[in-house]
């Protein structure tokens, strides 16, 4: 199934998607306020079930959509996770060696933003860069979780969009600050339940800006595995349901071309990724 | 004032410290269910007056401290801001600059450990290093503040004690996964409120590793101010009410010690700051 947050006629609520409609599952099931309350839960594998008994009688086109978890508690972030990417960043001039270690970094929920939302360019940078990348979903918690287990853990995979400020990422090399710009990071449209993507399964990843193709991959090009980033996280954190693992972007970014592309006002994003479905947002500039 | 947060006969509240005693506000103000709502309705300032109110009976020796702010939304943490920690790193090997902008990072509110509560070392590392910081908690919220207003947006200030683990935290450059465990960044007892200390006013901050003197300075040391600080944290994120500003620690650090020094289960680390108080922690092993 495909589980979304979503704003309607005013209220925020999350449901599933059913064709071309949404059946309101927040509205249907109130013990589950959020769809973050249905994977604490443990439901997703039943939202096929829950959803056939609510009807599916919104149009997807009359939603706002909102990020797929609106407040998770942690986004932990990948950084340079795609061989291809790495390959990319040392050819562009930065001293960089393959870590022998999951390198992350964090986000705030504050700097995400929905499907069809625009990521906005704020006014002190105009490197403002894309980076499209499969985010994982924590459902089961859990601390110290094996690596042979770190699937059991899963609620689902949807697409984020992990735009960079890249002047401010290179302000120190906790690369922090360049990524938790407010409306940077893109995160939608839904997540797809487990039961529809085998573990380990490479998924194409394509990036398009304003209908240009900027990176094209298959998951399969990791560096550290779905499972293998799951163990190391969940060494430092608990893992909640509702996390999210946002697992690098590949090759292709704007900053590694030659001249730097950059988004700019007017362009429009899109990422897909096989199997989930294509995240598309307006770029814009910030109002103030 | 001195603020707090704690439970007592099993229930969590906060209220303000008078003498050797606690007036419980979250009992007597329940529209302020937190210290977190009763900062952001602005009221830190009146807390005198609201506590004067309140009986002052129960006694600080009876409350089980809470982190000052439990979940704070974000809390952005200063990376090398005082002359003497950037010395003793450069001189210890590490290829750093001084840093043309702040350097941060962030921590999640899970790794947070209160007053009296062990500071726990975790299984896969013994390299548990103490940072003695002073901590700003932001009152008003704001994006894009400028340098010279940012003193209006603060609450309060506390302690904090950083504590890493030194082998993670070089996992990659991005500092994130040292700095992330939990029940390693302690944070208490209180907040004082600003009426009680100028802006600017020079603290001396000591640390000490089971009496003995680790960390000494004062904070007029920085790098970068407690303003420029919150103005740069500001361009990046919206700060919002109970956000903590930890804002680096000084020279002294085990890691730089030739040999290096770590904390191990059974030392009792203590951070004190002038016109604030002692944080203590002992040092137990995590028990998974």
């Amino acid at each position: 199934m495909k589980l979304l947050s979503f704003e309607y006629q005013g209220r925020a609520s999350w449901g599933a998607v059913v064709g071309e409609h949404v059946a309101d599952l927040g509205r249907a099931y109130p013990q589950y306020p959020t769809l973050q309350a249905y994977i604490a839960a443990g439901r997703t594998l039943q939202a096929g079930a829950d959803a056939a008994s609510v009807p599916a009688d919104i149009p997807l086109s009359a939603i706002r959509f909102l990020p797929v978890i609106p407040q998770p508690e942690k986004i932990v972030c990948a950084i340079r996770n795609y061989h291809d990417h790495h390959r990319e960043v040392v050819a562009a001039g930065l001293d960089r060696e393959l870590s022998a270690h999951p390198p992350i970094f964090l986000r705030v929920w504050r700097s995400q933003v929905a499907h069809g939302q625009p990521i906005l360019r704020p006014h002190c940078s105009d490197s403002l860069d894309w980076e499209g990348e499969l985010a994982v979903i924590i459902g089961k918690p859990g601390r110290n979780i094996p690596e042979a287990q770190a699937h059991e853990h899963i609620a689902g995979y949807s697409i984020y969009n992990d735009a960079s400020i890249r002047e401010w990422q290179f302000h120190a090399k906790a690369i922090c600050a360049g990524k938790n710009f407010e409306s940077t990071g893109a995160f939608g449209p839904w997540m797809v339940t487990t039961d529809e993507i085998a573990p380990d399964r490479p998924l194409k990843l394509v990036t398009r800006l304003s209908g240009e193709q900027m990176q094209s991959t298959t998951t399969d090009d990791m560096i550290f595995s779905v499972a293998q980033q799951i163990a190391y996280a969940s060494t430092i954190f608990t893992l909640v349901p509702g996390d999210v693992i946002v697992t690098g972007t590949p090759g292709g970014v704007g900053w590694s071309k030659k001249p730097p592309r950059f988004m700019v006002p007017g362009d429009v994003v899109e990422v897909e990724i096989e199997g989930i479905g294509v995240l598309r947002n307006p770029v814009e500039q910030a109002p103030q």
